[in-house]
């Protein structure tokens, strides 16, 4: 597994994310890692993120974390196929399909393999899985910002 | 416009999302009104829900608002078809679109229109605006819990 955390490697001006900014003391800072051929990331939701009914996750979280982690794993994989240093990626589609409802309490892994890269275009297929099963799966289709100067 | 969120008739047991629920005390409980014939919702999140880029919106709270939105606007569509009171919806599929950022510091509009009614399925397509500007578009598709004991 990769030591550093993508979200680590973004530039200064682009980590200021809710879900996933290093910089956003009142965020989320979900942290993914490179890990054989897919992008990880691990997180808790606390128990006020409840959905509507008691002990499940509400769907926007799951949604958040598919859509950071996602732009993550866009950006792992783009660095890895162009050996440039990871740039900033978000997305433009985002669609997620919830199968089963998510637990609270338990620790959730988010799973993200690149299915096509273009250019500055990555699309992302997402797993979220609790224990062993599977709750919910995610596509994103991201796009690379510019550097800022 | 309804003079009662729709998030208001909820049943007690459903009634505890951290996106739209009256009894969750950390949430953001959005409120849902019908209009016509749509249903809307007006929302101004805090500062600290940026993006990657300071003062635009992060991508997780817009499915989120378009989630819990969409899931309302299923609820008062079925209702008002049926005669029947206001009953609890939750998202199986929920797509995003991200046409443009999304400005923090300004009241957003998020509209749905149910585009089908099928027994316990209804489907809703919404539009998320700031001011004029259409920013985000998207769709859930949503079935109908039973009512608990």
């Amino acid at each position: 597994m990769s030591e550093t955390a993508i979200q680590d490697l973004y530039q200064e001006d682009f980590a200021n994310c809710y879900g996933c900014g290093r910089n956003n003391s009142h965020g989320l800072q979900l942290k993914s890692y490179w890990q054989g051929e897919e992008c990880v990331c691990h997180f808790t939701p606390g128990p006020h993120y409840t959905g509507g009914v008691p002990g499940f996750l509400y769907g926007g979280m799951i949604a958040s974390l598919i859509d950071c982690h996602g732009a993550a794993t866009a950006a792992a994989a783009k660095a890895r196929q162009s050996g440039e240093p990871v740039a900033r990626f978000v997305t433009v589609s985002l669609t997620v399909d919830y199968l089963k409802p998510t637990p609270l309490g338990v620790e959730l892994s988010i799973r993200g393999q690149a299915t096509e890269i273009k250019g500055r275009k990555v699309t992302v297929k997402l797993e979220l899985l609790a224990g062993e099963t599977l709750c919910a799966t995610g596509r994103v289709i991201t796009v690379q910002l510019s550097a800022s100067p």
